[in-house]
């Protein structure tokens, strides 16, 4: 059994909960929206953040339902916001299923999204007034919105460095992945101390794990992907790999760099040439060294939490965001 | 002076203190984003809902500062559906303004709504845990995106009756119209008769007002709507007077209409037809007579409030969104 699916046997239960309230909490009585929302939510995907809150919470000690709610409140939020990422960059599959706007059009596919964020603002209406859900919550939304303004505004920049980028990942995906840690760890005792490491490991896993997406992209086979290769590249989008490239290849590869990121210019030309530099300059390698490096500044924010099999899984998990092969 | 600056007049200083909400909310501490942001914030508009909200504060005796974060709160939840309506309708401009897809395009004006639902979020977090806002705001939220949805879906259904029309405005419309009301509403006194008599209000001005929106796209100047005239007929979009005009046409006209819905069609013949038919069927008058009758029923629902000059603007507002010119 690979480490991941270990991880998932050891909180299965929990899971299934979390899809119980993923359901319950987004059905409509209007079939056409419910089948539309349905569509999405079971798109599958990992449930990356429901493990998170749900071990974060294991690891503080706590075992009640609340951490199925938030684990489903993230889930969501992030759902909500890979529709609005596939409208706009006009993907028309995403897990091996066709994105919304392809099966029933852009409308559609943005409204769904708002969707998801009302129904998310639901489910948080019952929480008690003092619960810090809400305030995290408010302010990763917002951040996640910031990064993605800012990384929409500079996506004709090809002089982003790589500093700059990994700030904006932090916005756009490291907010809600450490948000899904640090509000499984506050449903333990409060613990200021405590509640910080599990912020801040899930901020580094949350770079890690971009920094491999990004790079499989490049690598990847499509089909285990469920997307189209490349496409990151071929919508002119600049990603770690790339970033890191333009950094280290010298002025000649740099001008051709440029020209391949334009759409225009023929697919297999551009891969081809994209390859070439990832073989010459060691990208691939490159790339993993440093999501590594994230993932293991990961583990240690873990050191002082008392041993269990949630932190355990935790650990595990971090190698296996930069191991993963989709 | 028109009633509606009357109106303004009466409540001026708490308009002021609305707008001031507004910006304190939406600022962002990144520069473009807080452009992008006040770009549309600013955009103006009439401030129906503030004003809504601030009256039905006022006329159930409420002249605290909670009904101008709730006010800032209602116009947040509008100006990000407009930002979102204006992508999925590919407008290009919106009161006299580049939308903000003309100015930065579809990937910052998606995302700017979403933000706008982040700044709501957080505007929510500090309330009472027994605040009955959040409910009706989540339950409002959720309403409009489901009219939408189903308007979408509609889109292409031109056998749509004017019974399912005017549910789904309800819905996109006339739900926050009405939460409006309500939420000045419940910061009187608790009475759940006054209360639902502030609901009944809304719900039928927004009918109303959405009516009255309709037909100006027909009729009206494009210099004073600030957007392109026949927008909605352009596009497709079947609205009220379309949907009333088939009703009552006869089979031929019936079939060059369908065709004239059709953006294929050259638009000054079908501006022509359509003018045609309203001409022959007296389509601006009816439609303003239904829209009457939605803001009497309106009224009629304020009169057991206590007279004050707050339900005296009310009802005037009923009257002054029908018989508006943009």
């Amino acid at each position: 059994m690979s480490s991941f699916d270990q991880i998932v046997n050891l909180i299965a239960d929990d899971l299934s909960a979390v899809e119980a309230k993923l359901t319950e909490n987004t059905a409509s009585e209007y079939s056409f929206v419910d089948m539309a929302v349905q569509h999405v939510v079971e798109g599958g995907g990992k449930r990356l953040r429901p493990i998170l809150v749900v071990l974060s919470a294991k690891a503080r000690g706590y075992e009640g339902a609340d951490a199925h709610t938030l684990a489903a409140v993230v889930e969501l939020i992030h759902v909500a916001s890979l529709v609005h990422d596939d409208v706009l960059d006009e993907a028309a599959i995403r897990r091996g299923r066709e994105t919304l706007q392809t099966k029933w059009g852009n409308k559609v596919a943005v409204l769904v999204g708002d969707y998801l964020h009302a129904r998310v603002l639901s489910m948080l209406v019952s929480r008690r007034a003092d619960d810090p859900a809400m305030a995290i919550l408010a302010d990763t939304t917002q951040a996640m919105c910031e990064g993605e303004v800012i990384h929409a505004y500079k996506s004709g920049d090809f002089d982003i460095s790589e500093e700059e980028y990994l700030k904006i990942i932090s916005f756009k995906t490291g907010k809600l992945i450490a948000a899904s840690c640090t509000l499984g760890a506050i449903l333990g005792p409060h613990d200021t101390q405590q509640i910080e490491a599990f912020t801040t490991y899930g901020k580094q896993i949350g770079t890690a794990f971009q920094i491999v997406d990004d790079l499989l992209d490049f690598v990847e086979d499509p089909e285990k992907l469920g997307k189209n290769a490349f496409g990151d590249l071929r919508e002119g989008k600049l990603t770690f790999p790339i970033i890191h490239t333009r950094k280290v290849c010298d002025d000649n590869e740099k001008q051709t760099l440029e020209k391949v990121l334009n759409p225009d210019t023929d697919e297999t030309e551009a891969i081809t040439f994209v390859e070439s530099l990832f073989q010459k300059y060691g990208v691939e390698i490159h790339c993993l060294e440093i999501a590594q490096s994230y993932a293991d500044r990961a583990k240690t924010a873990l050191t002082n939490i008392p041993q269990s099999d949630a932190r355990t899984a935790l650990q595990n998990l971090a190698d296996y965001v930069v191991s993963r092969d989709s």
